[in-house]
């Protein structure tokens, strides 16, 4: 039996056709090493122009190492993240921003939806905050959520305000940050730079791209001597071009926004095709590349012997469907079947 | 004027072809991530058929991190490596071994030919360590140094027989490591476990691939919890098929080994030209793909008008000449003609 | 007005005479510096005797640095630490644990009266956790707790063996040990390493010292390098002398016991005494040298018009007081007055 | 055999008479905890009108915990402290500045007395460093030396202005800073703010405290988020006045000049008596309260025997005598009549 990974996650799908090109067009004789080629340059001045913006750029290899190389940019080891408690930097990436700071603790929300309120930002900030406790110093959201959920620009505004207002960072994780601008229809300046944000985490990984991710700092003053900082914890590629050269292919021509579309409409399809099924639960709007959906064990066991692979994050039956720019139709058609076979079968 | 970076270092060359194979072959389809897919499996495999040994293998984004991370799996913030002086953990890599280890220092020893003598390290540890000073825990060389040379088997093997009878652990920075085999005409084994290492920093950028290193430990006892820590620096890859595929296209059919033959025997016809003419000289004996030379400054200069761009790394005048499997006779022709005429026009 | 610091903590108190004495004895001539000095020995040995074993001991200034120390002697960064919710560990010490350990997590269990059960961490252990996830290495409890509540050695033996089962460490934060065995009216042995403990910060500031707690290591083959790390950590005091004499003076003649006997009765009374006043809660039952109380806002007001000086723990009314060595009958029965009179007042 | 640690060091010495009084009447009663008293107050008003300025003061355990928190809290783990080799941060604190700031690394300098040339930073500073190499951040120097010699205040002034013009920080180790003042003969401001140093280490135990150094921000911007620092490394005493009462006693009257002028003037006799003795070489102007000379080791064996602890700090022979406020005329004649048996003996 063939294992379906194909909606494991949006890391499990192959490279995007456009950064394949490019990474063919990179691998052509010799170049500077450690970003100093023509590619990286490329590829840095691109992102500015899709945020409009001038902003300092660091490609690293993870998304882990762009949210913990970020906020231990933020982040002295006597200050505390704030953010919601399924964030991923508090919940599955290994404590890399307590290991990255040397010690940065985080002050875990609770939230509707995966999403923090400004309000429970405040209140965070209320508490007396003497040296028994560690300082909050930034304040963290996902865009789009670990629940696929979407902040909409109000909400990122308000969060912004709050941070400015209390003189804390504003560091957004955007594992998916595509699929949030393609969800919202927006541009990518306006749920960044505009809506208060110091410093974006850009995936690209799970958007399509082989490896590495983007750390975008728009208040440039917060990325003194970070080049140093990403060099000391081994995320600066000597063969750069290889790492940026998939990055020009991904931004030019809108590229990324138009996989994040299909990835985004492919969610949309299976979720409605799953809310149509008896005994399955949506439990999040679906608004950006992922369906989470509840439905009993023995149909769990049954897509299992199918060969379908994917992950389940909430209590005992709660599944997380992601779909990917290379999610097609067909594919959500045979998954929809077998689930309609195990419905009946069970 | 177009910039020649052939000789800057091995990194500024492309991608070996059999690497690109893999990875074409491995950009299909989904896979599963974080290294449960075939790619990793069979190059993990193919590690171990080379040394000959079952041992853990743990593929990372960079020399840096794999030099950092297997020392910090060695030593306690409290501890202290013994290493050459001009060690690249000690000179290059921005503090990164303190960073990862949390602490831990460096004891640099001299010695001829950026080699350390096993003497020297006797001598270290000999030395009276109450708490005042840090424990001497690891010692660490680097195959092929930093000066192009290489350690012999005895050598290594004495540095080995001090490491084990003083209950320290043996790191190899292997950066360099096909080259020193190749250098040696030995088998991998011979020069790594068989000596008495217990951790290996494979690298394989400079060899040829996009990106990545391998940590390989001999000793798995020290690699318990390592997944963990790698993950917890933002060094496991999701899609791990791209890192670890051309890992495969390295390894089979001793391609490795081929390649770093061509590089080494570049290097010596390299260098033996540049012995043939006057005012150079050879700073080092050329054993791998290294050539340490120095002339005037204003030959330099004459080189650096003609594109040439190569590190000065002895004083003023002593510059560093890699060759890579890519680099040709030609090139290594054009390079000699123009050095002739800067000898002759300056 | 004079503020009276009485119930506010048990180190608002001054030094236990005891101690005294041994500093006076102590600050005579020249003496050998860290620790090399026979105060030092005597004082580990008589810990090593009231224990009734073979240990460790290390004296360090603080309860904080005590088990931030031990608890990095214990955790690598990419482990974590079970404790309690409340545990002083994981809310009053500014993320020490993960400064000391270079980034150590914690997984923070819920648990009636300050106490974690040996269920609940076994339920912590059963989770998956493959690399996304910190490790759990260690798991801590406090005795008497954070509530002012005592383990019983049952229960102690009930998390040691599941520590055992699973092939985690045990630490013991004994801010106030002294008042957990006055308490249960047991040996040191029994709620100690007898019960599994491997590491106990064992805290003698709060019981009458002037400064320093003490690391007692059971489990021997976990104190490697401690010593160094102590040091490192700024922690190993040069004049050793003037830190271990009044621990001498502490522990000769089961002064420790004494003490924290006479505190845990006033405790008692104390709380005998609130019960019977209308309009206050006891939060908690009275076990050692804490009183948890709650009663009216305003009545909160006019004792602070009085000059009572105690610590709102719990909600917006939920007072702790805590009684020391040097609490007296008296200014028992003048708080109880001044409640008495707010009462009626307010 | 009595063992004489008089000139093993100045912290083998008791409490001065000061002090003491000020702890005892520092022991009466209850007082607020954690530097919430009038004693730590007060304190810290006496530094500020010694070093007549504003300043932030915190007062902490060890001289090892005063640099490494002040050095922490000025550089990054991507930083680099500018040293004499033989700094005392460098070489006796078993890495704390590493472990402290996580990472950050040591440039050592050569330089003779022990001391550093403002020259040879401004060299240091010259050097390329792309990120590669940690970022020069802060210069620091010990005053007086760990060779027993003392920085003129134009010598610190010129450091300081390489400091200012490179925009790295000044800090200084003044363990023994009060020697230093009494042997310049200036005010403690002349060799400290007033020549640009940021923030100063000044140790008190060495001159006759039981325990604790205080670090003295002359910078306040760079205290931000200090005592957050200091109690995330347990160097927060909660019985504050316990550690800052001494200081009292020992700031007020000027008591710290007399007694270290005192201990100067010991030094200075010491040394005028051993350089009359043949065979016996000074290694240092005698210029605070250490004495360094070498004689034959037989002569060290002889006195040895006679029960005289000191330390051999340069190769086999060089000892380090120290004199501290309780070194008497009697016990130096002592010393040197027994010298003179050695002599004649061996």
């Amino acid at each position: 039996m063939k294992l379906k990974y194909h909606f494991a996650s949006d890391n499990t799908a192959a490279i995007i056709p456009e950064a394949w090109d490019a990474l063919v067009s990179a691998n052509r004789g010799f170049a500077a090493a450690y970003g100093d080629d023509e590619w990286t340059e490329k590829a840095a001045n691109l992102i500015r122009a899709m945020f409009e913006t001038d902003c300092d750029v660091y490609f690293v290899f993870t998304g882990t190492a762009a949210n913990s190389l970020a906020l231990a940019g933020l982040c002295k080891p006597q200050d505390k993240i704030i953010c919601h408690k399924h964030a991923h930097i508090a919940t599955s990436e290994c404590g890399a921003a307590g290991f990255f700071s040397g010690g940065a603790g985080m002050e875990l929300l609770e939230g509707e939806l995966c999403k923090i309120h400004p309000h429970a930002v405040e209140q965070a900030l209320d508490q007396a905050f003497d040296f028994h406790f560690q300082m909050h110093k930034t304040v963290s959201i996902t865009q789009s959520t670990e629940l696929g959920t979407v902040y909409t620009v109000d909400e990122i505004k308000a969060i912004g305000k709050v941070a400015d207002e209390n003189n804390i960072h504003f560091h957004m994780d955007g594992a998916r940050f595509s699929n949030a601008v393609a969800s919202l229809n927006v541009t990518a300046k306006e749920i960044s730079w505009q809506a208060g944000v110091d410093v974006l985490s850009f995936g690209a990984t799970k958007a399509g791209l082989p490896v590495g991710d983007a750390i975008v700092f728009f208040n440039k003053t917060l990325a003194a001597e970070f080049g140093h900082r990403c060099k000391q914890a081994g995320h600066v590629a000597s063969k750069m071009r290889f790492l940026s050269a998939p990055w020009v292919g991904f931004l030019e021509n809108d590229t990324w926004l138009r996989h994040a579309r299909h990835a985004n409409q492919c969610a949309k399809i299976l979720g409605g095709r799953l809310a149509r099924i008896d005994d399955i639960e949506l439990l999040a709007p679906v608004e950006s590349n992922a369906a989470f959906v509840s439905f009993p064990q023995a149909m769990h066991q049954f897509m299992r012997d199918k060969g379908w692979i994917y992950h389940i994050v909430t209590g005992d039956t709660g599944a997380r469907l992601m779909c990917s720019w290379d999610t097609t139709e067909q594919v959500i058609e045979q998954f929809i079947t077998d689930l309609e076979d195990a419905r009946s079968t069970v």
